[in-house]
């Protein structure tokens, strides 16, 4: 895919500081960058909106907003109050949306711990519409139901998405976390018109750690031009966002983990 | 639940022999074991089901077969020989069931390799029908799909089931692997008068190893009573399996383990 439909998550490359990974965005071609909370966090929301927006860098989304799930009433509510500060920071920065990674199960309740998801989703909705800010419900892979994410599957992202019912709410697709499903095609047609975002990384085996273990596009089994296509045919025409979280990828040169990650993303995807 | 309708997995306590097993299973007034294929390989089939016969124990699982998945003609007829020898030995040691983990991703190809199990089990079928051996195929954890397993769902088993629709073939439940599915009670129900085992572990965080990083129930936070209660309410009335791959359990006495398993499953499930 060429390197205009091309978003660099801060995450591939966190070492970098918001200007350097701005400026190697620019001069590489890529049309998109987006960043985590915690990345901007580091220059403060004003200047990095003031650099992003000056850029003329498009930026897919903000990572992230969610965590809805909580043992008491109020850790929900402290997490409401998070989601909106975090509405305003992806206002701020013009993203196309809040990416929600939504909380992981409490007790041995995983219906009561979804209700909670559907909940703060339906809390922060009209500040999120006000603002224009569309959320992104972003399935993780479902050995991450315990640490980070109820919404496993891209049925259960969709179920969750008819059920809140408002054009401001849409899905995120990680090839890491749905590539194995059943029913992924099925569901990423049924998901057309409220795609918000598509990140791409690889399943590379052994998976030594469940959030940092992420392969280099083209190192693993994710047919991800496949994805990509079927993404494409319900209808998203935005960039694809490098996503890789990696204890290895970090441990290497930012700039030549960008290399391999364009050259990667031009012949794999 | 009651001891007589506990069946001790052999690989919770792989250190102890086949003998010391089913004495400890009697000592305890444990109903049931079962066993991995290379625990019976230690002693010889003929040897393990006069062992097994004459114990008066039943026997509620051989684990495996499957592995249909293979790059080649030649790999995938070998698989089909093994099964048919494991069939074989099913039936010498009066197993209830064979259970079938049905073999990882070959290449990209999910499609093709699901496929694959199919055709695997299909060309099985006869020779288990001979036989009067149930087999049952066991969905395992989507973070296994490029490692043991393109069966990830209980939709997606009910699916091959349906598909097949052989009285022979029914599926197995695992709660390890199965317990996350935000359509699980659904699918359980689906699975009325289909399901020939239930095995019981936990999933206790962090998962070090996707393999052998199960966890003793109870420390967990999967809701065994109520999946045990879903499976009930579904038809399945026969013994619960205990199988724990853990390295953590590997490492302490298989009596102790034992002791800690059984008050556990009285207490927990």
């Amino acid at each position: 895919m060429d390197l205009s439909l091309c978003s660099i998550n801060t995450i591939t490359v966190r070492s970098l500081g918001l200007r350097p990974l701005i400026d190697e965005a620019l001069a590489r071609g890529v049309g998109a960058v987006a960043p985590w909370r915690d990345f901007l966090a580091t220059v403060g929301t004003d200047e990095a909106a003031r650099l992003l927006r000056g850029s003329g860098l498009r930026v897919t989304s903000l990572c992230r907003g969610g965590m809805f799930t909580a043992a008491d009433e109020g850790g929900r509510r402290a997490a409401i109050e998070d989601n909106l500060r975090a509405i305003d920071e992806a206002h701020a920065i013009g993203a196309d949306c809040l990416v929600l990674v939504c909380g992981p199960l409490v007790g041995k309740d995983l219906a009561g711990s979804r209700a909670m998801v559907r909940d703060g989703i339906l809390a922060i909705l009209p500040h999120a519409t006000a603002a224009g800010m569309p959320l992104g419900i972003e399935p993780l892979h479902p050995m991450m139901v315990a640490d980070r994410s109820v919404i496993t599957t891209r049925g259960e992202a969709n179920d969750l998405v008819d059920l809140i019912d408002s054009p401001t709410v849409g899905v995120v697709v990680d090839a890491y976390h749905v590539w194995w499903d059943p029913y992924l095609e099925e569901q990423i047609r049924r998901a057309a018109g409220r795609i918000l975002g598509l990140h791409v990384s690889d399943w590379v085996v052994p998976i030594t750690d469940q959030l940092a273990s992420r392969g280099m596009m083209g190192d693993g089994c994710i047919d991800l031009a496949g994805l990509v296509r079927s993404v494409r045919g319900a209808g998203y025409a935005g960039p694809v966002e490098i996503e890789i979280l990696s204890d290895h990828w970090w441990s290497q040169p930012p700039a030549q983990v960008l290399d391999l990650a364009l050259e990667r993303f031009v012949s794999a995807i």
